[in-house]
């Protein structure tokens, strides 16, 4: 384990890295722009994995999955996706190797083994899943259909950054297939709620909801929605998208059903998203520069215990008192692990499950056990106080809500203090060089215009507010042209 | 949905994609040999899922995850693994498409993205594990490595059947890494009976434990352990493996640790795994000609509700009946459905749940209603009763234990019915290619008699048993040479 630390002042970018490194997250593979994920942060992903999925069942979402590859022809079908896919797709040629002539132990693709049809390693699966829903779609009796995937994806990326940017990455893809366009809409605005919710509460990140600017929209949808959070370097991360889709994958895989009244009509579909990069948020949000910082609804241990002792009769005392707090505390819901690791001292146990994030942190010696008492650290603020043993499985509920919710606070807090209002070009300049913010600024609508600011600033419009709180018209703060609504400009990931 | 039905006596493997098909488990995609696994097949695999993965968590293991792609260098190091897995690779050469300047909307591969080394899809994970362990590693402290991955993995198959047989399929790989040889084999046989216990206790299917022949292990393994189930066939199953590696990944991956005497040692490894070939396991030992029957330990819904009801006064009545109930069931940890879908007739649903295997059925009118009682019909034995609805939480929960204990009682009779003792050549002819079933046989312990065997009868050694129930030695049924313990020989999937 590495104990250098780098401080989120000196080098945002390099802390960030650290973190992943120290909290053993994570890590690079020999496979060019994969990563390997850790059992800390699968663990993660894990509790992510469970909160979100238990959200889609009781929003109606049934699991079922489908297969890795899209053969290239179903691929090409809807012209828009395709079109912004296949510059980074991973293209599978062959279905054999065979011994290499010229190297002992070597093998090669079988040339004769070379596939009629190349395969696309699936970079989102609206093809494939579409040309299934054509066989499960002849009448209105079959609608909705509410299906979510948990997968991995490929695309292929150039620049990567564990979590945040990857070759391969885990999520979960929803689609759903409905009878009208209302239905669709609703649909694609709940699961963008879903998300906000589950960012809100459970990673204790506030977000913006709003939709995509025609630019930044999915290939082949009709609209984006998404949720954009502040990381703690003022810029904004796409946590989640939904996508109404319209009937445009209907239309490229001719899926067309009966309505009510016997005619026929194309379906109308959504898709959803989010991926292994809530962790990369995750981890920009609320770490410090002593690692990470786990809000307790997603830590897979909440509550760490270290036996303070000298010898071994100690050891045993500590210990069995710690396996009785244990015990009371797993009943309580809460989910506790004892390191009683005899080959690695206090002090390093401390600042490795510093390092990880664990909310918090019980440590018990023989003068706490003559007291009756243990000391409690909280990795959020890193005080330590002294508990009555008696009181101790309350104070431990209530400390973890209040953990949770200190997160929660802090973050938007941050969030707040570097979001603008700004009228003109000028403080727009400010905010995005200067204060390292978001900018929420009038804008003309104009792709052109959207596209020289960020030549310009690299700031982007991130989205466009669902819940415009400036409801005023305005002036484009870059050419001046009338604006009905303001939206979130800022530098992203 | 398909009301046609194929009876197990007349075509079994009929029988078997009909269960498949009718109760909407999976289908063939538009990949060649790659499945679409539906809802309600998902839904059981997501059951069989959540129990194993406890059942690895209370053994000690933690969840990770590794890259899809292993790069053709890390992929030959280990000379027998990948000779093993080379004739069924698909294998990644390209990672762009561009477009096709022949064809309109047609895509290509780009020849400028042709990648300098091509990526394996994983067929086992084994090569990029050991790749990455060896930066995990360095000294007995940081061992064991307890390790279980959740993943879909890639091997091409040219004659492929839904779950039993496919290119792409889901599974878990569990890769340890250990100390001494002892502490490894120790762990090769728990999983083993990790495995058989859930086979057993959750899947109704009895089975036996072996070790496989030098000629049937897995590719790189020193010894590879089995669990092997028998379907309504006779034939045999392998349902999962749990393989002692050896040092063999280790010496291939140079990942070696000083041990506390503070000499360097090559790591000791296991893997084992089971995958989406239970499904196909579950549906064979437990289908009737009606269709699937679902354990209840592995069913999503355990209890299905049918509103009867001729007039929407009758409906309000009994679905507001059926709502109570369903909470009530809910409250003992019943998993619970009620259909009131008002497309259908209660005799399309009958058929439709019976179809789908769910293992208890509730219909409820309005004469039921009035004499404060309610229809229970039990799947596997296709019997019903009639309960009075003040003890109905009571009896479900008994019914659902007599059903599981059932399904395990009847599956273990027609194993027992279709095992036999044999002692000669006649014996073994008969078992095998009439009665159908496991000839419990002596073997000289040569692969040539193996495979003289196989290539007469079609019958494989399916495990040598590791609780040997006939200790006595004997003479090999065929060559009549020495024999020191009988084997298990069957034909197979």
């Amino acid at each position: 384990m590495a104990f250098e630390k780098v401080k989120r002042e000196d080098n945002y970018s390099e802390w960030y890295n650290n973190i992943v490194e120290n909290a053993d997250l994570a890590e690079h593979s020999a496979v060019k722009g994969c990563m390997v994920i850790k059992p800390h942060g699968y663990a993660i992903w894990e509790k992510m994995q469970q909160q979100l999925d238990k959200m889609f069942k009781e929003t109606g979402h049934s699991n079922a999955y489908f297969p890795l590859f899209v053969p290239k022809s179903l691929f090409e079908k809807e012209e828009k996706n395709a079109e912004g896919f296949a510059k980074e797709c991973a293209i599978v040629t062959h279905y054999r190797l065979i011994p290499d002539p010229n190297r002992k132990g070597g093998l090669i693709p079988d040339p004769d083994s070379k596939l009629t049809e190349e395969l696309v390693v699936r970079p989102t699966s609206e093809a494939i899943i579409w040309n299934t829903f054509k066989n499960w779609i002849q009448s209105y009796r079959d609608l909705p259909i509410l299906i979510n995937q948990w997968a991995n994806v490929v695309r292929w990326e150039m620049r990567t950054r564990l979590f945040l940017r990857t070759a391969e990455f885990l999520w979960q893809e929803g689609h759903t297939a409905h009878a009208t366009k209302e239905e669709a809409i609703i649909e694609t605005e709940q699961m963008l709620d879903v998300y906000a919710e589950f960012s809100e509460e459970f990673m204790a990140i506030p977000v913006i909801k709003g939709k995509k600017t025609a630019n930044e929209r999915f290939a082949g949808a009709d609209e984006t929605y998404c949720i954009e959070g502040m990381m703690q370097d003022g810029k904004a991360l796409q946590m989640g998208t939904s996508h109404f889709l319209g009937q445009n994958f209907a239309k490229a895989f001719d899926v067309k059903f009966q309505n009510k009244e016997g005619k026929l009509d194309f379906v109308w579909a959504t898709s959803w998203g989010v991926s292994t990069r809530l962790m990369g948020a995750l981890i920009m949000v609320h770490s410090d520069d002593e690692g990470l910082v786990i809000p307790p609804k997603l830590a897979h241990i909440q509550v760490v215990c270290i036996p303070i002792y000298k010898s071994m009769e100690e050891f045993e005392l500590v210990n069995s008192k710690l396996k009785e707090v244990s015990i009371e505390l797993k009943k309580k819901g809460i989910f506790v692990k004892i390191d009683d690791r005899d080959s690695y001292k206090p002090g390093y146990k401390f600042a490795e499950w510093e390092q990880k994030g664990i909310p918090v942190r019980l440590a018990l010696g023989p003068r706490d056990l003559a007291n009756n008492s243990i000391e409690v650290a909280r990795r959020d603020l890193k005080t330590k106080e002294i508990v009555d043993l008696s009181k101790l499985s309350d104070h431990i509920l209530n400390l973890l809500v209040d953990i949770q919710d200190n997160l929660y606070q802090k973050a938007l807090k941050y969030r707040n203090d570097k979001y603008f209002l700004v009228s003109n070009w000028e403080e727009f300049l400010d905010v995005i060089n200067i204060k390292k913010g978001f900018a929420i600024a009038h804008w003309d609508g104009t792709s052109e215009t959207e596209e020289t600011i960020k030549n310009m600033t690299k700031a982007t419009i991130r989205c466009i507010p669902l819940k415009d709180e400036y409801g005023e018209t305005g002036n484009c703060v870059f050419s001046g042209k009338p604006s009905t609504q303001r939206v979130v400009f800022a530098k992203s990931y």
